[in-house]
């Protein structure tokens, strides 16, 4: 039997960032994966659909040239094109985690793990020691039993990154950061796209202010608020409208975006604390059970790519590591890249204001920018809001809705991380002309 | 004669960021300027650079999204549209200043102010007596006494802004950021572009791998380094060789882009201390003239816009407000907003060599990013270089050439001035997917 000191199983970005990290701290690793390395972030998630949404940027980009003094005829949108391009960069991508494992001497088994117990698994007849297990195992769209969820009209996330032609309508089931995306890539490729969202507001990690501008920026997307899908037929969908109202939206394909549930079927033999069908870890990704982690979308934290990869190092460095570290999910950046794209790192207003945390806030509009209105024009909308804490001037939140607003808030991430103040981001000094400026204009805003 | 507590000379981003500074700390100020508010930045520099560099990009773009799946034909370029698109935005930036200032009850003079001495200025017949003097007058187009350098085809970046039609070549003595970004410009809408450069490098304030990369990405760009221009010619420019030849480049036009003088005429009244052309400060702006401070282009310590704007803050904290700070240049960002785009903050690898400062460093290449390859692909090419104090492990200095690189960077200018270590912006998660996270990779590629 061959004997590891890490055991990790699934190779998304929590388990392959797990593999690797324990690797160059010179352990023995085994990364067990039952399909393709790099789990559903680089084959059926963030990549794919970042892929997809750059093509169909470029194509409105082409579109809307003729302002800046550019022009072109006969636009025209390939989804088979953009399809090719998208596995392109996936099969890139996944071919650099293989050479980044076999560089790092990690162990790759293709396969279904099977779990003895805390220290033994197996892979077909391939049985394992480990003195630690790393469960990565991912979530997978979830399927509420609406009557006719299951005809072929009705797609995920997965189905919608294979199609072969672009429908003339899609419904989409759930206004959260997939449904948005997916939202924003059919209207902006031409697709009539309705949003159908049980909750009052789309995006539920956003302020209310920043949902509302986003939904008036997607001007070609219906959004349907507060109702609740009663049935999904053949050539649309049915609900109940906010007022109460029985509506039916008709459209070609309905895309069912209404969450991600953790996979952990098969992880009976661990006795693991399980808690609204997620596995139980404490600050440093440790289950229950001695020696077994679990990092990423199985914990049902946080269910981000990048979150997944901050799990696998405080795990691995809570195993081998010097540095002792917890995660910390003040400071968590994500980001919505559909056009307009938008991001945020750490507290809301409206989350401020439930939680009972005294804060001030002050928003700025982009068109405000130099560099905004050069590359969009003053007709164009735009925020960034930043969320301070009232006792201390801490930064606590950064909020933004606008072009690069993915690419900025690194830098919120790291100074919340840091505990910067509103004073201290005064002094930083911020390129000119750039759209960042505003990040600055919100502090001196600040009342 | 009316009576300020400060009078500002000058109304680029040096001058009226402070007299709105000011304002807002209660204080009555006069600003007076001779032509547009704004200053060159807005009117003559960054602002409409960036403006046309916009229109080209989305030229550019709209070539080359074929790869994407989107397809148009008969691309076109219109200067004059694009023209028109910048003088918009140059317009609606001047009318915010002017808003901004009526808002903030700055008095606002235009015409040429006369010294009289450090409390008394005139404009005209008008007479002000004031506490405070910050001199914010910028600098102009150097032109070095070469044979023909004021033929009609030799234009300065001034003449460029005004052009009515494209040349079919150009010649560009300077390969600065304001060479580089015509460059790139003139390349991008397909006119022939050579530069002529007398150092052995272009972009002086980059790592030398970095520079390189910049010249082998411009491939249309034909770039003449080490050459001494001798003479400029009605139909192209005479220059010597590194090797010592002599040369000649056809071009139909001239762009004289070797750098900039600060504006000091007309200051002798207030006999201040000029050293190298530029008015001495010290870390304050102040002069060596009780109650006159010099920001901006003026005093030749950075010529940048958020340079000056910084000082400006530096200069009226000084002044009038509660929290005094000083200019510290160790973290001041840059950007060069061509094709490909550059950013950096901080200390680079060759300065750290030259000021015997031990420093280790790591280069990541920007294919090895998903957000990279999906929207670039594989051969591709950029570069984030981190420089850390060998000593302490603090992040001194943050390089990269690729897309967004001018919008990630005021994150490093944050986490520099904040003091943090490699250690600490290992910690920070990085938004996934983005370009972003190659800051975080090179961190741990650090040896």
């Amino acid at each position: 039997m061959d004997r590891y000191d890490l055991v990790v199983v699934g190779a998304g970005p929590g388990g392959y960032v797990a593999a690797e990290h324990a690797a160059e701290l010179g352990k023995k690793v085994l990364l067990i994966e039952k399909e393709n390395l790099g789990g559903v972030c680089t084959n059926r998630g963030c990549i794919p659909t970042k892929s997809l949404l750059n093509s169909a940027k470029q194509y409105v980009h082409a579109l809307d040239c003729g302002k800046f003094g550019v022009h072109c005829n006969d636009v025209s949108f390939c989804l088979e094109e953009a399809m090719a391009w998208k596995n392109e960069t996936v099969e890139t991508l996944r071919s650099g985690i293989q050479f980044m494992m076999k560089t790092k001497k990690v162990d790759v088994v293709f396969g279904e793990a099977v779990f003895v117990d805390n220290h033994h698994v197996k892979v077909g007849d391939a049985a394992y020691e480990t003195q630690y297990l790393v469960l990565a195992t991912g979530s997978s769209p979830f399927i509420p039993p609406i009557e006719g969820s299951t005809l072929p009209n009705v797609v995920t996330s997965d189905g919608v990154l294979g199609l072969e032609r672009l429908p003339e309508s899609i419904a989409i089931i759930g206004g959260g950061v997939i449904g948005i995306e997916f939202a924003s890539f059919f209207s902006m490729v031409g697709v009539k796209v309705s949003v159908i969202e049980m909750m009052p507001e789309i995006l539920p990690m956003m302020d209310g202010e920043f949902s509302k501008l986003m939904r008036r920026e997607m001007k070609a997307v219906s959004f349907n608020l507060g109702c609740k899908v009663t049935a999904i037929k053949e050539n649309g969908v049915q609900f109940i409208n906010a007022k109460g109202e029985e509506k039916f939206i008709e459209s070609e394909l309905v895309l069912m975006s209404v969450g991600r549930r953790a996979n952990i079927a098969g992880l009976e033999p661990l006795n693991l604390n399980v808690d609204r069908g997620a596995v139980v870890v404490d600050d440093h990704m440790r289950t229950n059970v001695d020696g077994v982690y679990a990092v990423g979308d199985i914990n049902g934290r946080s269910q981000l790519a990048h979150s997944a990869s901050r799990m696998a190092q405080v795990a691995v460095d809570d195993m081998f590591g010097a540095r002792k570290a917890s995660m910390n999910y003040d400071a968590i950046p994500w980001a919505v890249y559909g056009m307009p794209e938008a991001s945020g790192c750490g507290l809301t207003q409206d989350g401020a204001l439930k939680n009972g945390i005294e804060v001030k806030c002050a928003t700025v509009q982009m068109r405000s920018n130099g560099r905004f209105l050069a590359e969009n024009g003053k007709r164009a909308s735009g925020l960034v809001k930043v969320v301070v804490d009232a006792m201390n001037g801490r930064i606590l939140g950064l909020h933004m809705i606008g072009p690069y607003s993915s690419e900025m808030i690194w830098g919120a991430a790291a100074l919340i991380e840091a505990g910067m103040t509103v004073d201290e981001v005064k002094d930083v000094v911020f390129p000119h002309p750039s759209v960042s400026e505003l990040i600055k204009d919100a502090c001196f805003a600040l009342k």
